[in-house]
């Protein structure tokens, strides 16, 4: 039974219906203490964007969202399983605002829990198998090995002196961009798709979460603090690298190139004059525009890629509107 | 086309085929730092019973060993990605007497490259759908999340200051056995056994894990040292609560237990003095005959589901051998 465009869910009702979903997922074995964990992951909040993606992405390709749920229910106890574990790497104290899992209950709870998460993502992606969506254990899969290795190359970037920024772009993409991008591919297999609309779902959610992760380094530096989730200035603090700085570093002449990696070290000045110093370069070197030309490549390439879609307006506008209110218009 | 029962390979034979499969399992991707610490550790030895028994276990029930190697190689990914994760929750520095992965690489690559090998037992599980075994992504998930419980459990043990005797057998099974019985349940369903055969090859490994793993708690304690690959005593200066000393705890009178307790606990005495004062208590209680006691129990409950799998004896006698072998005479 085809989906009529009228009938089709938004964003609110499909997050909502998700989350009633959400609080049931993990049944509790023994012991009790390697669960807790992840029902407080999971319930720690977050805009669900990814299966929001996944259950829109089913009715736009006409079928009820109840039959992407588990694969919804996979991909955000994934990305949450992968929280944990990057949260332990990044030695983060917090997230979304309360205490880190290793943090509350120690490392070893904290991997553990995870890994007990990964096994309990194929658990909801296995109960796909019997509905015939074979594809989607493998793209699935595909996926998953990309975020490890995008986090392992985020890492590596660390202890690296030069990134080009075709590596920060793969990093991004594979760290950040294509579990968003399979969460429409999973949706749109769940659908009953055809493997090109369902390959057209996925690069519009891979661009867009390209376009979408350049916009957090630029909202990083330039963006309102009363707006911005994250204390701005944070990434210039711990020297990372990020577009703006692998941008600067590439348009930037010799002398001010060898300036701002001095700066970016740190030196004998306060947090603040840090940030000050860095954007008084990227000022100089027109960066914000510059990365904003790149973030906009970048959703324009995900726009054409939902506008190939073999399928009417009308059932397109949800998902078309969730990319655009994600795009801040003050930047 | 049904295998006759001389046809069948040896458990040499199998374990020289699946290490050649082994060989050419991981697919590097980018950045290639993820991808070496998998091949380091999947290289690092060891018997390979699991993949055997999973292979073997096909070959009982007819089928040509190759119908089983995608889940051979799925179990010897994830029995290695615990052992990844187990070295790091147990800060060990030695692996098959070489450098585990986080003291080569850093916890960070261990936790990473685990995570990665998990993703890579499911790339290799998936390759099974095909074949209509759906029950097999089923019960391996079953047996995957209670390895995460099992080494949970384990880690709150170490805690604790009570473990019941249950508690104890619970966590081994749990933490080693469970994955023994699930290798020769995922190897006879890929033969297309019944679930009702199935299951007993299932209940036959479980048992002969639990019965495997008391061995190694007695072996620790008396074993030869020439013989014995790890430390004899190592148990009991790590103050591991084994089977041995829960035994010894719930069989001693009141002082004795006290005593049992503050000597477990380390003093004023050397290493050597500690195991020796250790073993005086164990001898004076019998434990070594009780432990014996418990592990035949079990070595016999495995024996008896083998006994009940629907198949002539000539097809057992692979799986039959290797467990008789595996059983230590001397002890």
């Amino acid at each position: 039974m085809k989906l009529a465009a009228e009938q089709m869910h938004g964003i609110d009702s499909l997050r909502e219906e998700f989350l009633s979903d959400l609080k049931l997922a993990v049944d509790y074995g023994e012991p009790i203490s390697l669960y807790e964990p992840i029902e407080y992951i999971l319930q720690l909040g977050g805009k669900r964007i990814r299966p929001i993606c996944a259950l829109a992405a089913c009715e736009m390709f006409g079928l009820p969202y109840e039959k992407a749920m588990n694969q919804a229910l996979a991909i955000e106890i994934f990305h949450n399983f992968s929280l944990m574990h990057d949260d332990i790497m990044d030695n983060a104290p917090l997230r979304r605002g309360q205490a880190t899992v290793h943090e509350k209950w120690g490392v070893n709870t904290a991997i553990l829990s995870g890994d007990a998460m990964l096994v309990l993502t194929y658990h909801y992606l296995h109960k796909i198998v019997n509905t015939g969506s074979l594809n989607a254990l493998a793209t699935f899969n595909a996926a998953a090995i990309q975020v490890c290795e995008g986090q392992q190359m985020d890492m590596e970037f660390e202890g690296r002196d030069e990134v080009s920024m075709d590596e920060y772009i793969t990093m991004i993409r594979k760290k950040t961009a294509v579990l968003l991008g399979e969460s429409l591919r999973q949706g749109a297999l769940a659908a009953g798709a055809g493997i090109e609309d369902a390959h057209l779902a996925y690069d519009f959610g891979t661009n867009f979460g390209i376009a979408f992760q350049l916009q957090d380094d630029l909202l990083d530096a330039f963006g309102d603090p009363k707006k911005f989730g994250k204390k701005v200035g944070g990434d210039i603090i711990e020297g990372k690298k990020t577009f703006l700085y692998l941008k600067a570093l590439q348009v930037a002449d010799s002398p001010l190139r060898e300036e701002l990696k001095k700066i970016y070290q740190g030196g004998d000045f306060s947090e603040a004059e840090k940030i000050q110093k860095v954007l008084d370069i990227y000022s100089s070197l027109n960066i914000k525009d510059l990365t904003k030309a790149e973030m906009n490549r970048y959703y324009i390439s995900s726009g054409i890629a939902l506008n190939s879609i073999d399928l009417p307006e009308d059932r397109k506008r949800i998902l078309r509107s969730l990319a655009e209110h994600s795009m801040v218009r003050e930047l």
